[in-house]
């Protein structure tokens, strides 16, 4: 067993029902001294590419011990399988439907599951709740130090989202909102350089805090968003005066347009998908 | 001492104050090994009925020596009284005000006590937040392991909420909405079955998950609810297609409604509270 | 290191990203078996005043070791500091912004530092996320007992917000909101009678649960707040008929504005920083 184990939980099961605290109480059960970590449960219902962009903000600053319980599962009780994964930072319990995509992106695969082994579920398994009768409790195994190879058999066919859009060319860069956050800050794909063809980020050595656009900051730009236009790149939201629209690399290294002390987002009106595109003055 | 104290807390107290953080320093403080877990905080403000249902939906999922923390609680300071039970599932402590209800229907009742000890509440008792000042303490002393007679005197007059609406008769069953959940889902009384007159819920012996309505399930049958008519049972949300109205058996083992990536509640204009009907065709 | 280390989280993060849930798997990293606690999340985005008051309303029910992470940090990689405070009721991490302002009016300060010492932040620091790189590590350092002088020099210039409207005179008293709760209820400057005049308050040695306004709750007054006028204090919410407004001494000892089983803030439509005015009778 590990000795500080730790589950990081992310669902869209909202917060009024007991969902949540049913799995909890389900892992519990299987590993009393666990650490029960909530990374998020308003990802929005049934918003697979949402959780998934969530989960990759997060993962790196957990221990590489990690459980990552993560459902957001429109497909639940169809022929979608629940897997498990192993990699270099990270164990990952949730549906096949791509909500990993983004993570498993930036680490390495070192095995898969289907969770087929009814020795590690609950007695009765529901039609429409496997957060509590298969995920918790293989989650609360893996926790446990139970090896992935009991949960199931080998699964190799992992479910990818398609690459978010982000596209260099002759100077300018075309990329896509991501995320809209709780302060109306907007962030966008422009910062994940290093994502492949195969979808797979290859993350820059810099990767990390701090700027990763070096070229933006310091050139002369124009960015494109919404209806509109902005000049320049500071590196704070307090870096302008109050209600004054700004770009800045946000804390993941990606491009971010803010407002300080108000909502880009609702001041812009754009959402996830949107457009953005980034021109260099010559 | 419990080996891993577990204390649940469900409260109407909501999210954006410190009132539930502030209960679970009364609990840390008394018992600083205690898992803290919670079902939920945003019951609708003093709406005893609702909590006490969300509470049935979890209790079982947890360590038969959890103890759950329940404060719904309208009339505190007035002569209702703070409470704790033992059972053979958990103990509890709550108001006396039937927020208890629906899982005393499912447990067996060892003892129940009312909070009067005050070597077992904070030294200062305010008038208008018992959940810190009497119901917190008691959990955690319940939590270290301290029998309940140590509390209080035994109290044996249990109030108890009216039974949910569930009527059978010739070619029909009468039920009623229990709860509309996250996602807009609505749950029903109906598949509750063995809930007794005396307010007690003699649990099917195939409770559990799964589905526990084969009449329904095999049989031909019309459901009303809101202005619609249901005319067919299927085992999943994603059995239909998006936006379909489907009934289906949840994840508690009760008739459930829904919309497939919708939100059927919205949908029908349904609440806790309205009628449901299940006419059998001969 | 301290045998029960914990945590409390004080942030506006909102609970829809995965800043909260990083921030976590931050402190985790670095302190495995610490006690994680939500005082609150949903401080109104940037608002100082509101977090310092809320962590007012809830620290001393936690461990003397306790330490309080607090993130209300509009200035975030600015030049406001981030500092730690050793006081007799525990450690604080926060920006030097004034969210600290009313607990360091309660307690006694032993040390304070600026958070400069690299060895005991991230290895990457983003102008964004401080929360992240610089608070989270100092919080789980001195939950792990590192001595407080190691994180950084020496810092005397605390930053005070000023002090909540509170002026008795000849058969009155003048106070203001301080908060809107959950409930609606409305608790107001007035209770916390010992705030003298270099911002700190010296506690009644009554202070505590309980009522601290016997004058209040004993004489015939009047209360105006909004347009009305309230003319008795009760004991508690329950202690009138639903609906009904009244006014009584709330669970922190301050005068409080209710309406039984209804909203008092939306009946009377006031909100932080409105006046109110107790006229006495002779």
């Amino acid at each position: 067993m590990n000795k500080t184990p730790c589950v990081a939980l992310l669902t869209d099961f909202g917060l009024a029902d007991t969902y949540v605290g049913t799995m909890k109480g389900v892992i519990l059960s299987l590993c009393p001294s666990v650490q029960l970590i909530d990374l998020t449960h308003t990802v929005e219902s049934q918003n697979v590419r949402q959780g998934a962009y969530l989960l990759m903000t997060a993962f790196r600053y957990f221990p590489a011990d990690a459980v990552f319980l993560v459902v957001v599962d429109p497909g639940v009780g169809t022929d979608r399988k629940p897997i498990a994964v192993e990699t270099d930072h990270g164990w990952y319990v949730a549906p096949n439907n791509g909500v990993l995509s983004y993570v498993l992106a930036q680490v390495q695969v070192r095995q898969a599951v289907v969770l087929q082994n009814p020795a590690y579920q609950l007695p009765r398994i529901s039609q429409t709740f496997h957060g509590r009768d298969i995920f918790s409790p293989a989650a609360a195994h893996l926790a446990n130090g139970v090896p992935i190879a009991q949960l199931g058999p080998i699964w190799s066919d992992l479910t990818l989202l398609s690459t978010p859009i982000l596209e260099a060319g002759p100077g300018q860069i075309r990329g896509e909102v991501l995320h809209v956050d709780h302060f109306g800050n907007i962030v966008t794909s422009i910062g994940l350089w290093n994502w492949i063809g195969d979808n797979r980020l290859r993350l820059d050595p810099q990767f990390g805090p701090g700027p990763v656009l070096p070229d933006l900051d310091a050139a002369a730009c124009q960015i494109r968003i919404g209806q509109q236009t902005i000049t320049s790149i500071h590196t704070t939201y307090g870096s302008v005066p109050p209600d004054t629209l700004t770009a800045l690399i946000g804390s993941s290294g990606q491009l971010e347009i803010s407002v300080n002390q108000g909502n880009a987002a609702r001041d812009l009106g754009v959402s996830p998908g949107d457009p953005i595109l980034v021109t260099f003055t010559p």
